[in-house]
């Protein structure tokens, strides 16, 4: 983020997948509420256009409202706050802290061991509990249970890494808020976020899927905590501003697993509707919690709700004797015993001698203008944020070549030889990128 | 619509309010049924491309299809069928008759009364029982009750002309049924418009309204039909494709009432995102078919349905004393009492005198070549298919001047003045166009 002298605010967030949101933030005249200062940020839902100060108070008040509203959590009561890193959380965090300035709030951190993200979404936590003035856990995947996110690039799931990674995530989350004793985990779901995934399980008929996105989640065993959603109004966008109008530490770049597609079918088929209507969000919002959720709970209640027990292994709510969770960890440990390590990058010195030997196709994931000064004998280019375009170019080598992707220092190529292993390619990232060969 | 020599299919249809569709069928190779003629429909959700023999025998066969799995009538029941003389109704007549040849099938046409267009249809569905050979009742809305459905144009309904309209239709098709002993009603309720309402009436949280959508509807006073939706699952454009590949007598213009935006927001949504999936429309009419209405059902059931009576005045099922379409029509009666008959089309004589008297705007609605060659005096151009876009520059005159309009026979100008009357307009049509002027 970056103020100017000409009041216009630019904002860069790197998105999941590969690529970044720019947003320029300009003066908009003066602010409806203070009618002092100027104002950056159109609700357009809301009729309003304000200035920081007046946008951060909006911000946090909201948040409150929400928690009280739906009594969320009671004075005295712990609250584990699920920080990521993005911008949501990173906006909850803060937010709440600023509701709730006498809460008992905690901050938890899960390092899931993904090359060239987690490291650095974990210094960024680190630098917004202190900020915040709350205690922060940290759990490390990889040395508390000996696998990370990456290694499931060798199971079936590979191309279903965003649901697996949420199924670990929410398990242990409720584990660690048991350890602690919290009383609530509070994750920072968004409206769109909310709505849109209500609107996908409707389409596929998952109307118990919908009662479970409910702003707050009472928990299926005595003794565990409760889940609340205290974003559930709060448009994605505002994340954002919030985030970088306040300053926060927050990702810089996204996770190599994001999805390829920028913004996914019902997000952005909502926000053409919200051009037409602003308040379609909301109105939706309140159509699935008023009428909609407790007609399938009544429902429910007719047919019997489903049997929960606890996972044997974690002892996590489950519908059989072990967790979902459980079940895709033993599948990855198997695997691994197998196959060893997962092996995603290669020396320099490793690729000449896998040339030999094999066949491999060279992959240039620079810009057009780098590859056409200097690149790899025999490199193929396709610059890093135009795969999700064209990587069906590369059809032809997937059942016999190996891929092996560079760039110039090694980040953009292990993203993109992610998203070719989730594509089914056996892709690898040239370590220290083309930068190591020339200055070796 | 028209074939010619190297295999393309024009279609031309009329639409409501202003415009046409105009649609080509092209050679699509091999037929995927007969494996023999030449496929000019292509059916993405099926993954099928169709001739036309193999797409009217695949259309009547859905059509037999469906009334058999939701029993919509038995053998030996009298079906009255609602024909407007639209593609959809059109359509369901002649795939009705052909798919049940024995069953006892009974034409219905209402005469609206609506100016430059119920009398065109009437002719189209006379034509159209001759040709299906199904005996016709046809219900002259001036004659038997007094009024038109151009007349709500006094009243305060003149911009929801559509819904007035459609309560007087379902009011009179169960009148007409119950009196010529007609065990069920059909319409031809396509999967677009039903899908489509589906998603605006959920969005609107009218979980009640989307119950009333089923396929089959029972009667709610004994002894009246039932409502059956033949064409629930039969895509609009299909409708279309079947009217043209027969020649089937149909609207060649559309209602001057019609909505000026060609195709409304929800249906526009799904269309795009079938573009993406082509069986999007038939998944969520099966959602809202199989889980959703059923919930609804269970959920009224426990509160208790709404107490339906019989209308004092017309007998039929109602809310309250006098059903919604007899208050409206008695609101229009009082109106018409008060105000005369409605006059929306003025001589040039007319209006020769209303200028000496009265602030007059002239509205030439022709071409801008016709009007630049020749126009009456101080006319202002807005081409009648230029109106949806542009009828805000007459915002000026709205509470100040008459809007006289004129094309150059006199029926554009009619549907452009009902328009603007729609919209609040003091607006007149001038009958016989220019040509009455300059050939008087």
């Amino acid at each position: 983020m970056e103020f100017r002298l000409d009041g216009i605010v630019h904002i860069n967030y790197g998105k999941c997948g590969i690529g970044k949101i720019n947003l320029e933030l300009k003066p908009l005249g003066k602010c409806s509420r203070c009618k002092k200062n100027e104002a950056i940020i159109n609700l357009a839902y809301a009729r309003q256009r304000l200035c920081k100060d007046c946008f951060n108070d909006f911000f946090v008040n909201r948040v409150r409202r929400v928690v009280e509203e739906f009594r969320m959590f009671k004075p005295g009561e712990r609250v584990a706050v699920a920080v990521s890193g993005g911008k949501d959380s990173v906006a909850l965090l803060h937010a709440l802290k600023k509701a709730f300035p006498e809460q008992d709030i905690y901050a938890f951190y899960i390092n899931l061991g993904i090359k060239y993200y987690s490291d650095h979404l974990e210094k960024k936590v680190i630098e917004l509990a202190e900020m915040v003035g709350v205690p922060i856990e940290i759990y490390n995947l990889k040395e508390k249970e000996g696998y990370t996110i990456d290694d499931f690039l060798l199971t079936k799931y590979k191309n279903k890494m965003c649901s697996v990674c949420g199924l670990i995530k929410r398990n242990i989350f409720t584990t660690l808020a048991v350890r602690v004793n919290a009383d609530t985990v509070a994750t920072g779901h968004n409206l769109d976020d909310t709505v849109s995934t209500m609107m996908s399980l409707f389409f596929a008929g998952d109307f118990e899927g919908i009662a479970r996105l409910k702003p707050v989640l009472k928990p299926l065993i005595k003794g565990q905590p409760r889940k609340i959603k205290p974003l559930i109004t709060t448009p994605e966008i505002e994340d954002l501003y919030y985030v970088a109008l306040n300053e926060l530490p927050v990702q810089e770049c996204g996770c190599p697993h994001g999805e390829f597609t920028p913004i996914k079918g019902m997000k952005k088929w909502l926000d053409e509707m919200e051009k037409e209507q602003p308040d379609i969000k909301f109105r939706l919002l309140s159509v699935f919690r008023r009428k909609f959720i407790p007609l399938v709970d009544r429902g429910l209640g007719e047919e019997g709700v489903e049997e929960v027990r606890a996972c044997t292994v974690c002892g996590m709510p489950s519908s059989s004797e072990i967790c979902s969770k459980c079940r895709r960890v033993m599948e990855l440990m198997e695997i691994k015993e197998r196959r060893g390590e997962i092996k995603m990058e290669i020396t320099f010195e490793e690729l000449e001698r896998l040339r030999e030997k094999e066949r491999v196709v060279l992959l240039d994931v620079r810009d057009r203008k780098e590859y056409e000064v200097y690149t790899l004998e025999g490199a193929i280019n396709i610059p890093a944020d135009e795969i999700q375009k064209r990587w069906k170019e590369l059809l032809k080598y997937k059942r016999t070549h190996k891929v092996v992707v560079f760039c110039n220092a090694g980040r953009s190529s292990y993203a993109v030889a992610v998203k070719l292993r989730n594509l089914g390619f056996d892709a690898y990232s040239l370590k220290g990128g083309i930068i190591s060969h020339i200055q070796p």
